[in-house]
């Protein structure tokens, strides 16, 4: 019984329209956990990493909870490296450097503890480690979201297909759906996702907020316009990870509940993009977290 | 005590990806008193149009209490004639053909019924025009609406900024509020754009919705995700006269009632969308209104 997230654990070095930074801890299943850890107590998480990764982070990842017995410390190797650069409008970017390290070989093995986990987060990695993390699992949880991106879909358009097979939630932005679906309107390619797996379809759309699609019913949940977007790296997994943090903690999967759920995950995602990598994540309270909520709800009243 | 729109009243040709239709009225002022007309009587219309321009249309404006004492016909020209062609994501589009023909010689001159107008919906034209229509008004009206487009801020920012200085509402698209401010966040071009005069900015992202700002608030608006966007054509237009129809029904323009204006504005352009030109707003009954505004609030609900 418990939320189980595989994904990355990194370094990224990231450079803005308005500031660098050369190291800063990263990756898709530290943000995942990072917010979802805010809801939920039971996170697991499966990821690997190198030596070089700092003792600190993981010792937060405790402080909060988070079972480690599944992230690989690989010694003498160095941990999972990507740098990037935003352009000025602070949504296309440029990969400057993708260092798989330790990543290249990794094997995602889920310790037997893990095995019975009723809730998965499967971050945003290969196709094939996703399918892998699912086979290994004692039973069927009560739910399963996926994150993937355009890069799978290029090369490995059929790994992607199998997996969404085995899932309950994809979450991938309005291009991706497009892609996946080969529909232009988000309706219609909604419909033909649903026909190849999954029961909800969550579309990101950055500062254009998230739309929610399930059977004959749709949410559409607004961003909070900020003033400054400071960095956007891991806004999408903060989101997710919002999502399933909300879905674990109250144990309901009804649409009326995603709702709710993917309104956390925005809460969540609009704290994210505030500082660089996951720092503004390391020291929000539940108190910024209901006062956050709020402003959302002012933003959505009619 | 009236609602006064200026804008074209003309002739379209549109192709979109799924059909073309030749020749179909179209024009700012027609989509915006059209829309209104739903929700409030007192409609002047200020406009040009040539001899071409059909007898049923004038009837059909009559027909729903809209006032033509202001759309001066002039004998042997030709009305305004737009055409243009929809990129297959519906959104971009390429302009064929613009004759302007009335439109040339146009001198929006205001019937003396029509200079105590309460509201007035100052549709996309040239903002010396808008400026030439502030000035014959009586007195000062609860609520002035403008419309304009990056074109006009090409080719003549300093008459937009002038006119800008007498409204209370904008309405305009995020490339447009970054470009008249210089920001690129929108809770930053709406700080600088109030210093420009208005006291309400709305933002118009087409499939994503509308963002209403005002003094400390915002209101997020979503868009009707659609199967099928059939045409967009006039869709801004429609939005406005939703907006400006429901505030002059309330004659209340607190925030908090601009929300719900926004909210009809948004529900009139998702039905202008569904057929070619002005076409699905003429047969639309006030069920179909009341039942599509159901559709927006599900569509929000949390």
């Amino acid at each position: 019984m418990s939320l189980l997230t595989v994904g990355t654990v990194a370094f990224d070095a990231i450079e803005t329209p308005y500031d660098k930074v050369d190291r800063v801890v990263g990756g898709s299943a530290t943000y995942i956990t990072l917010a979802a850890s805010n809801f939920y107590k039971k996170n697991n998480i499966v990821s690997v990493v190198g030596d070089d990764f700092p003792k600190e982070m993981i010792e937060e990842f405790h402080k909060r909870e988070i079972d480690t017995a599944g992230l690989q410390v690989k010694e003498g190797e160095k941990s999972f490296f990507w740098s990037g650069k935003y352009h000025d409008n602070m949504i296309g970017r440029d990969t400057l450097v993708t260092d798989l390290n330790v990543l290249a070989s990794f094997d995602p093995i889920l310790p037997e503890s893990y095995r019975d986990a009723k809730y998965v987060m499967l971050g945003n990695v290969d196709p094939n480690l996703q399918m892998k993390v699912i086979d290994q699992l004692a039973g069927k949880p009560d739910m399963i979201m996926l994150d993937t991106m355009n890069f799978w879909m290029d090369i490995a358009m059929d790994s992607v297909k199998e997996v969404l097979k085995k899932i309950d939630v994809l979450t991938i932005n309005d291009e991706e759906a497009r892609q996946l679906s080969g529909e232009h309107s988000l309706v219609k390619a909604a419909a033909a996702i649903f026909k190849m797996g999954p029961a909800y379809l969550i579309i990101k759309k950055g500062e254009h907020g998230a739309l929610l699609f399930g059977e004959n019913q749709i949410f559409s949940c607004p961003a909070l316009p900020l003033a400054e977007v400071f960095d956007p790296t891991g806004a999408g997994d903060t989101f997710a990870g919002g999502i399933m943090g909300h879905i674990a903690a109250s144990g309901d999967k009804s649409f009326k509940n995603m709702r709710k759920a993917v309104l956390t995950g925005s809460v969540m995602a609009s704290f994210c993009v505030e500082k660089f990598g996951p720092n503004r994540l390391l020291e929000i309270s539940k108190t910024d977290i209901d006062q956050r909520m709020e402003e959302f709800h002012a933003l959505m009243a009619v």
